[in-house]
């Protein structure tokens, strides 16, 4: 890490001069002013990739939902609970040169989330009516103006990983997609391990099971080669 | 806290001898394998309900879920994550001298959670369907036989908040009812202060906001008083 922050202070790395957006964590979604929708993303893959970014010289905009990780040192951090929060902090963030969407972002919403709580009553289970969320990943991998030149997703599956991913990559229209499998057996989701499959265009790369720190590390190191051959 | 620690040793407090339970933090209810039903709560006040309750002398069984504040020192900590397993742990706890029960557990779990994650598809808006929960205080508070001598709810309520709690008093058939507003302008849930009014069969005391340390050694002092006279 000191030999990072050094190199990152000389402007030595591969991504010096680079601006590299992050998102990471969960995002929380209102039912009422006390219950929420959340999910089991720790926020521990998305900042380890912005701290590996960070260590490789880059500029990076940490956009992170409430995560149990803290968020890395020396990248700018911007803190939202929403899935719609977290699209007008990515849209203010650009332009980056990559960006990595690593958060959990919640599909849906919960329409008509109100001001007072749900009250029980005998014999009564209130509705959730859920509305589908802005595809955060698509909306920025689909813009016409700047759009970032690599534009990385994450798919986390619990069947099918490979398949489902490599759907996902030409419906959301993204460059890359890290696939991994959250399956509850495998420890992923909230553990400090990933086994992490890259979908690119041109195939698919089966990265062996490894510290969350260093698939970030393998990944920026990925980002920073196609950044030097093509922008 | 020395000095409590001294006395407990000691075997000098007023609850020296007395078995006291407190539950804490809020209950998270799976959705599927990655989503879940949350609540603000921080696991505060029933920590330092526990704490207090160490600090006068009691031996206290702390039945907590996924809180925010880590439990206290020299309590018996029992981890639980929705309110089915919070009630089989308060239920293998008994027998109590009196029992506390601060958790925000869930009033609804999600029907049919299941092993697959919900997918998005376009279009198309998955249903979460409730049922109740097992209704933990009112259980115990109804046991004909081990009920705890003493049995302490909590309403957390954003209207009408002492009729709603003394109506709630009668309902779980509880001893008293420690009532809060948790408006979100008030900044009581998940913040550090509480404003508690204390509903019993005979009458109502409104106790001025303060910290939750304060709070939760007017209760455990009340509690102890309780005691003395009844047990």
């Amino acid at each position: 890490e000191i030999v990072a922050a050094i190199e990152a202070r000389l402007g030595s790395g591969p991504l010096t001069g680079r601006h590299v957006l992050v998102t990471s964590g969960p995002t929380h979604e209102p039912i009422d002013p006390v219950r929420y929708i959340a999910n089991r993303s720790s926020g521990a893959q998305g900042a380890a990739i912005a701290s590996a970014a960070r260590a490789a010289g880059a500029r990076v905009s940490f956009v992170t939902g409430p995560a149990t990780v803290p968020p890395p040192t020396g990248v700018d951090v911007i803190r939202v609970e929403t899935a719609a929060e977290m699209l007008r902090a990515v849209e203010a963030a650009l332009p980056a040169d990559a960006a990595v969407f690593a958060a959990a972002v919640a599909d849906w919403h919960v329409e008509g989330a109100g001001d007072t709580k749900m009250k029980k009553r005998p014999g009564e289970v209130p509705q959730i009516r859920l509305a589908e969320n802005p595809d955060i990943l698509r909306r920025i991998a689909g813009l016409d103006a700047g759009r970032p030149p690599l534009v990385v997703g994450f798919a986390a599956e619990t069947e099918n990983v490979e398949e489902n991913a490599a759907a996902k990559r030409l419906r959301k229209g993204c460059d890359w997609i890290l696939a991994n499998d959250v399956s509850a057996d495998t420890g992923i989701m909230g553990g400090s391990e990933n086994a992490v499959t890259l979908i690119a265009q041109d195939g698919v790369e089966r990265w062996p099971r490894a510290g969350k720190d260093a698939v970030a590390r393998r990944l920026v190191d990925r980002i920073a080669a196609h950044l030097a051959t093509t922008a």
